[in-house]
């Protein structure tokens, strides 16, 4: 498997923060040279598994020797105490790409198990909890593909692939009606129009001007579910979608107002990584 | 202000994620290309600031004529609704640089902040609480930065600035006496030796063999007290360390110990961003 | 202005070709390093300019002494020997910069110089011609740009920004109801569909599960007509492509069946360069 | 085979224009994980086979599981409708790599492909045409290759590699006589020194002068001939070049008026891509 | 074997400097595509052996179907005439390789054996001779490894791993006490303190304030001999290094006054490249 | 100025070997980041300057705000205690681009210095020593630049702009003249083909197939003498080179055999660095 350039530069900067100047010493002055071992990383907690190739990318970019053996797959669910990856080889090597690999795979179980929570939380519902744009620098592609391992859904990638009009976008080019019929004009035609709204002026104006999913932005429940049917009943069809507020707690809540998307960064700034250790067999 | 190669690196590779294909279509479809504006980062909760720098770089590479004036600085506690700096240049331009911007800047604060209240919570008690390598890949020099910007201090860069030898070189080494021996006579002359230890046997070893430091990895404060002294009374200049299991309501019983260092992940991987807006006057 | 990291990276590896080794040992040997010129990039037949921060940019990194003055902008039309922009500087810089920035320069306004072309020959139908992904590797943002520039659109990027069924997909995937089927209901929710059919049973297949845009590949202009009604009676608003087969002799009468959207990759690949010359005044 | 560093910096540029954001969404959501293809590069017109070794590298760096079966060799002209490599791998990754690969081996074919013409046209005069600077920037290596493919020649690679003195240096380093001398005194040894004239009065005073290859630019057959024959009387062994106004059409007469070199830019940017598909089976 | 990153791109740099443009034109042109050699790299004068690995690097860089066979290790001592390496494989590929491979070897055998010689010089004395950072750009890494395969010790990497306060410190700083006590108080605990003094004021300031070595610059021996024995006198512990006017004929004699540590860069800018050649079986 | 990319690559793997981690804690710890200073490079030995393009593109990579100021030029002559050049900015920065910026100019001053020393060594002989591609990995260009400085002159600067036919060539491809014959009928038009050769069969073997340069390896001088006219008789035009066992010591009398060209790496690999100090005012 052969993972990106962005991905494969991320981990070589990574690399490059542990093992400046003398590397490793430590291993290189307490571990015997011909010493192999095998490792297994195992579960403190309880987690849904996410990142296995990345983490295998790190240990064999530091010795293609060593052996990495999965014992799990993304997605999985896995109680604490459990192995869910096992490395065999040069023992210096093991340790020396040990915090790099952890750091990584952590962080990345992490997202997928916060999603599990929020996708638990809405089941049933019909509704997809999103991801947003708020990602650990360099690690999107990672970070969005453990939303989905956790079971919910990804709103877009970047800036580019889908024409999103905020507030500041509307403020700055002159109100609703007029930034989406502009954008609908303008776009490419394979890309969609999303706005944000926040009162129903905003959502007739989107509704007319022909935008293909429209946003609320922080608003109460009550208002949310009114502003649904006002909308469902204009343009059945129309992508409707809920951000701001959102928490564990009031997803459900949010669910039952009847949008199809409720999107919130707090599944990933907002998930502390899982605790996986290392051991040594 | 030129930051090193690493960063910069970090910095295009967060670009390129969300810049990719036809770039910001937003802005470029509702925002005239002649807009200038003016907006503010303000804090939305009490926050330590740290990463204005980088924050400034993100900005910069965006586009070299936003102008980032500071309002604030590193190491600062600001309350809520402040403004820290202020962006004056192209709308679009504010606009695309915005989210790469924030993801960084808004995490690094959160490690400032986070250290503000480990700084705190063993004020007066002469110990040092500190960091680990538990860092964000392709971030660590900016998150030990944000750390001392809190209050706190660091452990080592990496691996290759401190011989520290972990219970997983202890036990594939010799024990505790062996290896810290072989790292004296081998190590670089410029070099301390840190040793972890859980008990006594383990500590006089430490002690006889020379180690420089001493760290006590997950034990109780009883025993740790205990250990302290036998450790001062027989070797009065040794650094001592305590690490597991620290909170921040654990963290003062532990500096009562008498040690001089507790090195916590708390400070890094167990803070969460800061919230920070960008509003446009 | 500052370009993207992939667009610095092609001209940096651009003019390594040109300036390996000894680098430009002519201009060296010939011209005195005091030696300051002015020179216009002229052209010699009929264009359409694009690319001007492209060419700038070029000359800047190999010497930022260099200004380039701009005498045209980006879109517009012009004749045979008239000058588009203004070299001022070293001689020798210049003349190093020339080659690769005239290779460069060439090819994005003999794109959009054909994209023109195109647009002309559509004039009045309400159809727009677009690109396809043939493009120069390392160059697609900027011929996308010129295809703009020339007045004619942009199909998707790349891969990533739509979901483009072709007939590999339909049948490695079980047919196009099934692959549309599925891509409706895996896809990121802010990701357009597009689906190709040859006939009508694929035709219908797309309309009833649900695809954003259907493209005909190489269907006689006869039968794209009814296609295309048959279409419009079924789903009015769904954008329909014609591809294949396009030239500036066919295009118009393509255009006259009814589709929205005409793909060619004439627009790129089949574009000469136009021939443009650097006169030293 | 292991690629130039300049090579494969192009082909991860190409990937990473078409594969950012989510990659390859289509092939993700229509074909099974599981499924491997094999799929042919099959001619759809005549061609000069050229570039192999390129496309299999752009293959194998979106996934190294694909093997890539070589059915003919650079330099072998090949009918219509002829394999002439296939791809047996997983069938999601040959499809993320087909346009990317198709892009450059198209072009480079298309270079080969004219350059067969152009031999052609001149066989049998003892005269060798040769390619320029006018390259597709980053492929400058590849085209000069196809060129020779093709059974044509190369000029200098880049500025490095040869002293040429055109029109510009002449005028701006004091004449012909001046420049020459100056860059025979100066120039590394091993370089030889050309020089561009345009009459019988530049050719004079560079053949004293003691330039190793002279070029006429744009000299009619009948002054070009007179010329060739007054250089011969003076020094036999100089080499004489010819440039400007090449075509397919008049090349092979201004073989004849006994030169011994024609360069032009027709054999690489006049070179239309050749038409090849990939055909799976 | 990989090698780090810094070490790659390095290697990377040299053989784009060696075969940039048309390449190794002299062996495509006179030795045959499907010729394969044998050759050893042999040494032509006495050496000790380092840098093996990157001398395999560098081969394999070029072309992975060359076999690079070890005929001795690294820190081996050879006489004159003694083949250490062995190369097999096409013999392009080998001559393309040869003279960037040999520039990098040749360096380090240099640096190892300049070391073995003083090494030997201070044998039995119980003084390290150690490096300084005066080493080739690019290949520290290296160095500092060849002087450990040649007998001798390492002095810091870099700026960055050692607080070393040197003589320009020292005077902008305020003196020897201020400047250390501060360096002790700010310095992230596990890092020594070193300081440059050059009299006995400096020496008892250094002593007083902590500092964990002190280094002597240019002392002549007797002087030398008496300030190492009133540091001992007062802090036997104390770490003592020396440094300037070190020679192969000096360095027995500096040792001789009791310090721990000697430095000097004849280990690295002093060292001639040992002659090696390659040749052909 | 601005340096082409493979220097500046350089320049930063330089500038990262010694400011990874904390960077450079001991300026950080001893000097106010407010002060600034002044300090001038001084020669402590005779030199010839070379490099100081690099030595300030360094010292502008740390710091832009650090001021450069040339005191001397490139290829100029100075005394001992000289200043060259004078560095006026923060005094930090400074003191972190120091080492860096000395170990690049201090070897390019004496490789300078060196070359001056062969220049003078052969003055009115009429014969020009030139380098070999014996260089310091990264840095050819800088080297045959400091050479030129040092009044000497280059041989090819690497593989590909030179087809030369060396011993092993020869042994590999049939004798001398097969290769120089098969070599002057498959090289680009524009390239020069030299031959090494070691006696009179050779030589005349070389003129026959018509070598533009030959070079004589390691032939004593009178015999050298003999074989000069003995190819002057046959071919007066026809470049000579000597090669081998080229010192200070022999250089004349080599050169005064006839040759035309003597190359020797005593002129970078056996040029130690020139004694420079950074002296603060």
């Amino acid at each position: 498997m052969r993972l990106d350039e962005t991905t494969m530069s991320l981990v070589r900067l990574a690399l490059a923060e542990d093992l400046a100047g003398f590397g490793d010493v430590t291993s290189a002055l307490t571990i015997d040279i011909a010493s192999r071992s095998a490792a297994a990383i195992v579960t403190r907690e309880e987690a849904v598994v996410s990142g296995l190739d990345l983490a295998a990318a790190v240990v064999t970019e530091v010795d293609a020797e060593i052996a990495f053996e999965r014992l799990a797959d993304d997605g999985q669910g896995v109680g604490s105490n459990v192995a869910v990856a096992r490395l065999v080889g040069p023992s210096r090597s093991i340790l020396s790409a040990e915090r790099t690999m952890l750091n990584l795979f952590t962080g990345l179980c992490g997202v997928a198990t916060q999603a599990r929570r929020f996708a638990r939380a809405v089941e049933g519902t019909g509704v997809t909890v999103v991801d947003t744009r708020k990602t650990t620098p360099g690690l999107r592609l990672w970070e969005k593909k453990a939303v989905r391992d956790g079971g919910c859904g990804n709103h877009r990638f970047g800036l580019f692939d889908l024409v999103m009009i905020k507030d500041n976008h509307v403020a700055a080019g002159g109100g609703v009606a007029a930034t989406v019929t502009r954008a609908r004009r303008g776009a490419p035609f394979p890309m969609k129009v999303e706005v944000e709204v926040s009162n129903e002026q905003g959502l007739l104006e989107a509704l007319a001007a022909g935008a293909d999913i429209v946003m609320f932005d922080n608003v109460g429940t009550v208002e949310l579910a009114r502003l649904v049917s006002v909308a469902r009943s204009l343009r059945p069809e129309i992508v409707l979608e809920a951000s701001g507020g959102v928490t564990l707690e009031s997803v459900r809540a949010i669910a039952e107002c009847g949008v199809d998307i409720i999107s919130t960064s707090a599944l990933t700034t907002g998930a502390l990584p899982v605790d996986l250790g290392l051991d040594f067999e």
